[in-house]
């Protein structure tokens, strides 16, 4: 690129795969990205803006020459311009959206009339249906006469006469079978159909628990509409993934291709909602002043015991959270779990209320100092295990995210009431 | 079940999927899941075993009789055997071998002497092969013609005369083409080829990178050994999220429908090194007992500064584990993200030092103190993002999982560090 090789970068970038495409110019600093897209020129392929990082998509299209975004634009598969128009601002999207063929734009626009994060925002539109009396001869026949047939596919669709989906054949079980077998007769087990408004996260799950591997997708009058494959479920998957794991961190939507002063503007909310919670917590300390004074020993081992709670109980609150975002925590058996996360709290509360009991003792040479740690460490252990799984679950109950606030609260109860228990079994047993 | 109803349990459960069924012997207690099974008799379903959760396989299989679940491992595909045979104990492995036909045992016994965790053992040995001089027609009547077809494939796989696959055709575009049509002429551009002994982690990563829908898997001499399908790569990916996602809380390979002292003994350990590096902790507050004595303020404030330093680092961390697993933190970019951490860090530990200093000074009316908290609430957050983001790289570095050992590590630099920050700097300044 230094050097403004045009043809030896071509050379260079021909076999690589548009994803790789994407992460070398995330991995580029400011400065060589533009010269490497202005290198490029025409030959920049539309494909690397699906896979780009959202943070970069603007500044990359930015970067780009109308004539080049249009180019690009217009070779990308209509869910793949969707995708891309989901996280672009109204000026650039209504760039693109000018760039394409009438027809190509009144289907994305319909596409866009779905909800954001729908079943109908992720399907792709073409589909390969077959009327229910049809035979194998008959589907062959049609699909060698078809020109647009979809890049991907893997069922046959067959639908009734008022468009609605009756089940699937798999095109294996049609290459395998011979003219005059009625594709009725081949149909899978495993058939779903997918309302189109369904969240996009519940067709992920459906997709991973029942092993689909292309659902239909139907219209409130169970009309189809389009179909999702395993592929683009794959990708929501791993992207709620992303964000629990994000969320349960105090970090939201960010990626390691951001700018510092993105990220310092999207941390600041997570550590000051946390400075509140720190602020509560040193507020029960501030109560017992008077008995950090009389045994500053306290001040020694006060973090020990918010330390334990915070850590048993972000463990609880993580397998509650992942259990709840794979189904696997529900109505039926929260009331098991929450008793079994108390029990769990208990036995390791008390193993460690026996060891930092005797550190204790050693240390400062104080039997009773021991005493109040250890009492301190199984409450708290306690409070954790309950706490993890109980703020996970109500969350849930009242519609939150459960990844998005547990943090703050779990670790907040813990520090709150690990320097309660402390200090004031302190204050009653040492005074 | 109470009432013991065999036939209306029978038809209740018929329209439900294996998973489903999994998942509802998951979440009963131990006496109703054994009364199930019992009443379920002959008619458990061998990919039950399959959906099962790990920890309870174990239970599941010792509660059926061997009749019962030769008939279910009978019937099950042979990749998901070989899934069932990697967790169980020898005994239970050995009844299962024992209940196979000798050629699926031995296909099994091959699969196994794959390294756990490789792409051998995640692959499926049946696939669909072509010479590569055949015509579509050619295909067609081969398929037909074959009476042990894979239940679900998606493409054919061409092999030169020494069985090394040379390129692969979807189905979709085998069927859309004229029968004279060489096969050779509709090679798909994404064909990819796997290592038999490739780590599955990194099978996941080729897979979502670059959208694969399946792909062969050779031996050393590159000839064809199976083939890997998304639906399994769709499986790792899910796995290896959720294992990330636990290591970072500290738990290991932890279930919901693990029993309570599964859950204790696996958590133990975390905590214990918890305990291990809280003690340095207050090992470093230990050194400062007499500047603790003077001002009892500074106890008050202390656990602000850590739980900042704490919060701060996990952000860092966090998207630094999650880039590193994705493969968009890599050597060549490491760098910048550095500097674009302790810069965020330094932004953030600014505006944090002037929110609690002015806090400080309102709430004790000392402005030494004030000055005291921000200065140490610069240096942690700075120190916080520097850790966040090395120790991972470090560990990657190392050959180490960097979402197993990051989470202590990091906090444990930003307690000792912001400590020995703000008692020090009191000490100098309020003494």
């Amino acid at each position: 690129v230094d050097a403004e090789d045009r043809d030896a970068l071509l050379a260079a970038m021909e076999p690589m795969h548009p994803a790789d495409i994407a992460d070398l110019l995330e991995q580029l600093d400011e400065g060589p990205r533009h010269r490497l897209i202005a290198l490029l020129g025409h030959d920049f392929d539309g494909e690397v803006l699906s896979e780009l990082d959202e943070g970069l998509r603007e500044e990359v299209i930015a970067a780009l020459s109308p004539a080049v975004l249009t180019d690009a634009v217009r070779k990308l598969e209509s869910d793949d311009v969707v995708d891309l128009l989901e996280t672009l601002e109204e000026p650039q999207k209504e760039a693109i959206l000018g760039s394409l063929t009438r027809p190509d734009r009144i289907a994305i626009e319909r596409a866009m009339s779905f909800p954001d994060g729908s079943a109908g925002r992720l399907m792709q539109r073409e589909v390969v249906t077959a009327p229910e009396h049809w035979t194998v001869g008959d589907a062959i026949d049609f699909m060698r006469a078809s020109l647009d047939l979809p890049e991907q596919f893997y069922h046959i669709v067959l639908v009734d006469p008022r468009y609605r989906p009756i089940g699937h054949v798999t095109l294996g079980k049609v290459m395998s079978s011979d003219r005059v077998t009625p594709l009725r007769e081949l149909l899978e087990d495993s058939f779903r159909t997918i309302p189109a408004t369904q969240d996009e996260e519940d067709v992920a799950y459906a997709f991973n628990q029942y092993h689909l591997i292309s659902a239909p997708v139907v219209d409130d009058n169970d009309r189809l509409v389009g179909v999702i494959t395993i592929d683009d479920a794959m990708i929501v998957l791993s992207e709620e993934n992303e964000e629990d794991l994000l969320l349960l961190a105090g970090v939201g939507d960010e990626s390691i291709a951001d700018r510092t002063l993105q990220i310092v503007r999207q941390r600041f909310p997570w550590l000051l909602v946390n400075l509140g919670t720190a602020i509560l917590a040193s507020l029960v300390i501030a109560q017992f002043e008077d008995v950090l004074a009389a045994v500053v020993a306290l001040a020694v081992l006060m973090p020990i015991v918010a330390s334990m709670g915070g850590n048993a109980g972000t463990q609880s609150m993580t397998v509650a959270v992942r259990a709840i975002a794979t189904r696997d925590l529900t109505g039926s058996n929260a009331w098991r779990v929450v008793r079994r996360e108390v029990t769990a709290g208990l036995l390791n509360g008390v193993a460690f209320a026996i060891i930092i009991g005797i550190v204790g003792v050693i240390w400062f040479g104080n039997v009773l100092l021991g005493v109040v740690i250890a009492l301190a460490m199984v409450i708290n252990l306690v409070v954790a295990g309950l706490a993890g799984v109980l703020l996970p679950i109500l969350l849930d109950k009242a519609g939150v995210d459960p990844a998005l606030a547990s943090g703050t609260f779990v670790t907040t109860v813990t520090d709150v009431v690990g320097f309660f228990a402390f200090l004031g079994l302190a204050g009653i047993i040492l005074l």
